[in-house]
């Protein structure tokens, strides 16, 4: 089986709480939401990170697409490539982070 | 001439330092780049923000996964759909921000 723990959800041998998927990726619940409604896209194929391929980066920017038309409400989408940017998990995944107004969340240029 | 300032920048009507074009996209140097290397990719088709358009939101993310690989470091994607989620401009836009260790930049998961 395969170290790659976002693989392996995938194909169905570790468990997620699935929200979103398509023939080319898949949205789940990430283990620590930051808020309620976070979600993550995660390309079928694997990728390290969204610089790896463009096919991969493709069909996961995608499903965060459909899966922020759903949510359909403010929201971030952020993904990282390397230690220094935050990335814990080498296969490439999209966060989707709803925002609402004073929720204290930052980004690079400050909280809102 | 458009009211937006993206749609100018990329008709040429508004100056902008240019780091990157396409068929589909152009990448520029934001006027308060929060770190040196910040860029943001910029579909040519206008589309208020990343839910709005496949179509422009595949372009801009192109483009933006060609800048990485340009850049080539640690860093993350971050795009905004609402006044809530930090979007100050409501022409759809990719933030490419270079990170390094003890960068001290935050994401809503907290600083690295």
């Amino acid at each position: 089986m395969t170290d790659c723990v976002f693989c392996r959800i995938v194909d169905g041998d570790e468990p997620a709480e699935q929200v979103y998927r398509d023939d080319w990726a898949i949205g789940i619940v990430p283990r620590n939401p930051v808020v309620p409604g976070h979600q993550i896209a995660i390309p079928q194929i694997h990728a390290d990170d969204f610089t790896t391929s463009w096919l991969a980066t493709s069909n996961a920017m995608r499903a965060a697409f459909q899966m922020a038309r759903i949510l359909d409400q403010p929201c971030n989408l952020i993904t990282s490539k390397g230690h220094e940017a935050t990335q814990s998990v080498f296969h490439l995944h999209v966060h989707l982070i709803p925002r609402v107004a004073g929720d204290g969340l930052a980004l690079p240029w400050g909280p809102r």
